[in-house]
């Protein structure tokens, strides 16, 4: 492993990135060096391409001299996975952020990977189109990253996750081939689906240098409701009878006593004293579809007799989803420190997740919050703790292991939408036995035959 | 190649499936050696696994013995992907059809691959779900052949293609090796998406033994409106002013001029003479919200003024669903051959596509219908001809030639629904790159080193 950038290695990159493009000193590489997970290392080099073109040939020589490649955007990751582990160039796309097309007749835009999520779902908006998929970092986040990570969000369960809009791609491959896949056709089965296997590759295969992506008509306008319950069973009755309807909404989050609890103390919690467990219910279409709609999801839950039912639309709408906004700044007044997980079950093991996850807080004396996507069994776990308590640091370790295994033994999965990266490679062979990671290693050397693509991740 | 089994291989097989599980007489194997094509090619032996361990074994031989595998199940596909052009066994997958789990609280289904579609669909109505993938095939066609062509059908333009309800599979690969990939959550981004790398390949990299599905809440009911249009534009029109309104309709499809003749030859046609193109809407929802719907269908396709429109729910619904499902046998009416291509075209270049379309049928006088899923952009072209004029079957051929070539030349593929199979394998390289291909070799021989899966198809 280099640990320093020969003198001839340094003027290739000056040379093809000139000015603030290349950044080699340790104050002007710090914020290359870590992401969402707060872990670090430094670089060698930072280089920030403007097009496809300086991709490529970096890609040519990073190959040549087997050097280490992380590709990054806005670092929003919470596992690690931008962190350049092993000394090597850091790769930042946001100077490749053009939205080149948003076209209102195939339904179509064509972006750059360092585009923010929010601008183009803004651009789409404009012209009367939707981009579903909505990580809860849309705001910052970019498109290249959201399909890296194949970002999930608050709308999968009725319009999936970022997978499901990548209609085609570019990228660069070590060595410096190009790779096109698919098209601006919302059908195609000519060839294997490489588009898709780019979809959550987490920087491994190559560099992803455009995008394209599907578009839906957008909804006139949308609609919520927030139901407390007096037990965690209750909201999940609750759930079951909203899809027993026939209601597929466009959002079904979930918080569970903990999460109401945190709310409580930092004074954002809209609930009863009775109230252990609330669910926050989106729908969207045409005004009067979402009337409809509210008033049918209001007869689903009334069945199950919630402890208090508000539904917001326009300016009220927003104030509901302020609550669930509120949860992570509130998580901090019950500990300094969280370690954020997000595995996922299948949807009809959520309330025994939840309670296995309560137990697991009890015996540990943790404050363990558990919110989310219910809709797509995909539970944060929030294993608050302080870490300058050495228990309590210890406990938390032991949590997140006990949550895992949890998560696995219920047919689940450690990671619903943030990866493995760093954080959780150490758990990855609990969940893909050795056929899966031989066949995964294999795909991997077809596109990237010296490993200097993100090396040092799990899978 | 082989052009017989040597006694030991011969002994093999029968030992391994015993009784009707091996068939070895021509007379027998005759209907395995064609599929929808009606390409013909005999095999050296059709086999019929009942359970996993046989297919194991199965592979685990055929690896070291070099011997081709064709995988099949109803063949009902177009392409000849299914027909075994070298000699080698056929596996028929039909005695694998056990529909094992249907969870209502999961929304998720375990299938063997053999399972027919319209059974599953059945099973999951009765209890309150859907599954949406619908193509034209859907009752007699499996889940594990929609699976390996990743399916489309009516409903993708709302609701997706099959690859977007497969949330997991078993898979025995060449050589014996299983290979388990994702599972019953319905978010889930650990490793490499082998799920989805399944979908759609046809056959060549293993065979499904179990496939996990996901299921939505089923809608309570359907409504559907068949608008005529004096041109092409006009429907067109008429579906911009769809998807402006903020609709994304259950089904949306076309039929074009030469469509809406063919039906009038047949006597199947409820449209006006002045007829020249129609839309085919398919709602669901509610009750409610589907008569709602409707109104706001009328009220956007109003302002483009169609020539007539039929509104239809419950057993109304179905009289115009039969005008789309006549086109099939009316096309016969125009000529008794048929080479039924399926392109796809940015939505945007739907009408400029059948314009060239009625262009290339005007210069080779032949009859060629467009009509499919313009939602999708995914066009059936029939081209219809008489195979025993010599100079229609060249004109045939030639028109095939000049579809493909417009289907790319507007950003299209060669193939939306079908695949490539013998018909198009000729037709790849118009569309994929050395690149791409390099790239889906170098996967294919990850799971298939000795290149056994399904050999002399197209990519």
């Amino acid at each position: 492993m280099t640990k320093k950038l020969a003198t001839a290695q340094q003027r290739f990159l000056t040379d093809l990135f000139p000015g603030d493009d290349c950044l080699l000193s340790p104050e002007a590489m710090a914020a290359f060096s870590t992401d969402g997970s707060r872990l670090r290392s430094m670089p060698l080099a930072v280089v920030r391409p403007g097009n496809r073109e300086q991709v490529e040939e970096l890609l040519r020589w990073a190959q040549s001299e087997r050097m280490p490649v992380y590709t990054r955007a806005r670092g929003t990751g919470t596992v690690g996975n931008a962190v350049p582990v092993q000394p090597g160039v850091v790769v930042s796309m946001l100077r490749m952020n053009r939205i080149l097309d948003v076209d209102p007749s195939d339904f179509v835009a064509e972006v750059e990977p360092g585009a923010v999520t929010a601008d183009l779902q803004a651009a789409a908006a404009a012209k009367g189109m939707f981009y579903p998929p909505d990580p809860a970092s849309s705001g910052f986040s970019t498109l290249g990253g959201n399909v890296a990570t194949c970002a999930g969000g608050l709308r999968a369960v009725k319009y999936g996750v970022t997978r499901d809009y990548v209609l085609g791609l570019e990228a660069v491959l070590p060595g410096g081939r190009v790779l096109k896949t698919g098209g601006r056709t919302h059908k195609d089965v000519v060839g294997l689906d490489l588009t898709r296997l780019f979809a959550g590759s987490a920087g491994k295969l190559g560099i992803m240098t455009r995008l394209t992506l599907k578009l839906l008509p957008l909804p006139e306008t949308t609609a919520s409701l927030l139901a407390g319950f007096t037990t965690m069973r209750a909201a999940m009755d609750g759930a079951a009878a909203i899809f027993n309807a026939g209601i597929l909404p466009a959002a079904l989050e979930f918080m569970d006593s903990a999460t109401i609890n945190a709310l409580r103390g930092a004074g954002s919690s809209p609930f009863s004293e009775n109230t252990q467990a609330a669910l926050l219910i989106q729908t969207d279409g045409s005004k009067q579809a979402v009337d409809l709609e509210l008033q049918r999801l209001e007869s689903a839950l009334g069945n199950v007799r919630p402890e208090s039912l508000l539904t917001g639309r326009g300016p009220d709408e927003k104030a509901l989803w302020d609550v669930r906004r509120s949860i992570s700044p509130a998580s901090f007044n019950l500990r300094p420190d969280k370690m954020g997980e997000d595995i996922a079950v299948p949807r009809g093991q959520v309330a025994k997740a939840v309670e296995a996850v309560h137990e697991i807080s009890v015996r540990l004396s943790l404050p363990i919050m558990c919110f989310g996507h219910l809709g797509d069994g995909n539970i944060h776990v929030n294993i608050m703790h302080n870490a300058s308590w050495p228990e309590e640091r210890e406990n938390a370790h032991k949590a997140k292991e006990e949550v895992f295994a949890l998560a696995l033994s219920l047919g689940g999965t450690i990671s619903g939408e943030h990866g493995t990266g760093l954080t959780k490679a150490a758990f990855v062979d609990g969940q893909l036995g050795p056929s899966e990671q031989d066949v995964m290693n294999g795909i991997k050397r077809v596109f990237d035959p010296h490993g200097i693509m993100n090396p040092g991740k799990g899978w």
